[in-house]
């Protein structure tokens, strides 16, 4: 059994909790969290210590630590902190500091003997597989991502920080006719707007000017003012009745050709998640068995999932792949 | 450069050349041939050598050798010939017995100290791969592969056979109900039959029993007899100009639940391929790559898609890939 801990216990920290229960070969042992007191009263069948220590109860044995806090406040300071001590894992997405995180981690697992997974999930993760994936197989091909229909928390997060707004939820929805487009073999060159729209669910105080509110979200800039936003206004009983699960999903896609020709040749991966952090848990859970044989084979250092050999995702040994998955 | 030998002039040996003209750090250094002499008339730029000799003519080195040749006849003999020699990528796609291939494979590379990728390509190869990622990812749920529209070569070469073909092209199709009902969240047992149709255009010897050809088709063990098959006589004119090209493609579907709510989450992958060959040729390509990069860094012996790292397969650093791809 591959023991695991898992630092953190928002959604993504139960959605990990939630696969280890379902993979066979791993065992939940630990939680960290920054108020272990009051996250012990929740969590009753492992101990519960504090992220800012590093010293375990005796006899409790740690092989990868899951790290389930946010990419910007969290995982910049608990990946370097727990990779002096462990093997981690972890989901970064701050896609523009993943070359940096990784130099980091790098090298703080190489010194302290541990092996890092890094910005583990669908997307940086599965989908940064599938892109280069696809640019390997395909010479000279064009890559489109596209994502949801699904929650973008971010999106979301900045949709509440607009006066009058009590509550939002802000959905990403890829524009079918542009996926259609690349789908039948055309290489489009898009602006963001023809890729994706977004659309804004609010409870508004109530005495807010919801024109204002509609305005002030549809113009933030880089959040939503170079999509096309529609705002609709909700009360609360509908915000936690149809909007209180956390899909999403999306769509890589590579399109080129081949031969004198020009064959097209186009290659799709899809996901649809009810549940992204449900996912993510699994995903990362998955990359935690993988930093385990890495470790148990030698390997020091940081990882993505492009550097691991997809055999080691998986549970059962390298001849039952080859005999029942190949 | 990455110096590649090419064994094989059919089909896949010229989607690989091809690809080799699309990848900027391979050369295309060598042909190997049974019919040397027949084939340097064709091949102009690059020496045609004897498969049955090893030997090289002076100054020529050859990092990889590619295997071209058909997986029944060929791969098992020319595989471990060549793999004695040289790394060898090929793409030997008879399921059952690739473990067998493997383990020859692998003790040979060691002994001789190169690197063999064996049974890549898209099925086996990197649909292997997303049944693996679709396992490992979502444990406990239920994989789905499905294949077309596209060309069967075999079914097409079992037509062949029946008295008074002149001459068959068997399609491959997909029943879109079936991948319908696993894209929107079920989970149904499927028959063959369930899952794929067959539609075989054939072009008849002109006294030929149509009938008779139609029923000893739609009723020959394994190939035809456990789908829905519809025969189409056509001339040999319309058989040139309408199926001369030999496309392919499928998807692999992995749909499982997380969490205690049982939540959904589907995957899929699929490949539009207007030219199987061409195609495969070009993932054969990238695991050249694969193999020349894992001899460099100290591997021996075999290796398939599932055991190699997928940064490998691409030209771009690994830095690159951090940056660009992630």
């Amino acid at each position: 059994m591959i023991k695991i801990a898992v630092a953190g216990y928002g959604n993504l920290g139960r959605g990990v909790i939630s696969a280890l229960g379902k993979n066979r070969d791993t065992q939940f042992v630990a939680l960290f969290s920054r108020r272990p007191e009051e996250v012990q009263k929740l969590v009753k069948d492992v101990p519960v210590l504090s992220s800012d220590k590093m010293a375990l109860p005796q006899g409790l044995q740690i092989d990868v630590v899951v790290l389930c806090g946010g990419s910007r406040q969290d995982t910049p300071v608990q990946g370097p902190w727990f990779a002096k001590g462990f093997n981690t894992v972890d989901s970064f997405d701050t896609h523009a500091d993943i070359p940096a995180y990784f130099s980091r981690m790098d090298a703080i697992g190489k010194k302290n003997g541990h092996v890092s997974v890094i910005s583990a999930g669908w997307d940086p993760g599965i989908f940064s597989l599938e892109r280069v994936l696809g640019d390997a197989l395909l010479p000279g091909s064009k890559g489109y991502t596209f994502w949801g229909p699904g929650v973008s928390q971010g999106h979301s997060d900045a949709a509440r920080t607009v006066k009058g707004v009590a509550d939002a939820r802000s959905y990403t929805l890829p524009i079918e006719n542009a996926l259609q487009k690349v789908r039948t073999g055309q290489e489009p060159e898009f602006s963001k707007r023809q890729m994706h729209a977004r659309k804004v669910y609010v409870v508004a105080d109530e005495k807010a000017d919801r024109e204002r509110i509609r305005k002030e979200i549809a113009g933030m800039p880089h959040y939503f003012d170079e999509y096309n936003v529609e705002v609709l206004f909700i009360n609360r009983e509908e915000m936690v009745k149809n909007h209180s699960a956390i899909p999403h999903g999306g769509f890589v896609l590579t399109t080129g050709t081949t031969g004198k020709q020009r064959t097209r040749q186009i290659l799709e991966y899809r996901c649809q998640l009810q549940s992204n952090p449900e996912f993510t848990g699994s995903v990362l859970v998955a990359c935690a068995r993988a930093a385990f044989r890495l470790r148990e084979k030698g390997s020091r250092g940081c990882f993505t999932m492009l550097d691991i050999p997809p055999a080691f995702f998986s549970p059962h040994s390298e001849e039952e792949l080859r005999s029942h998955f190949m």
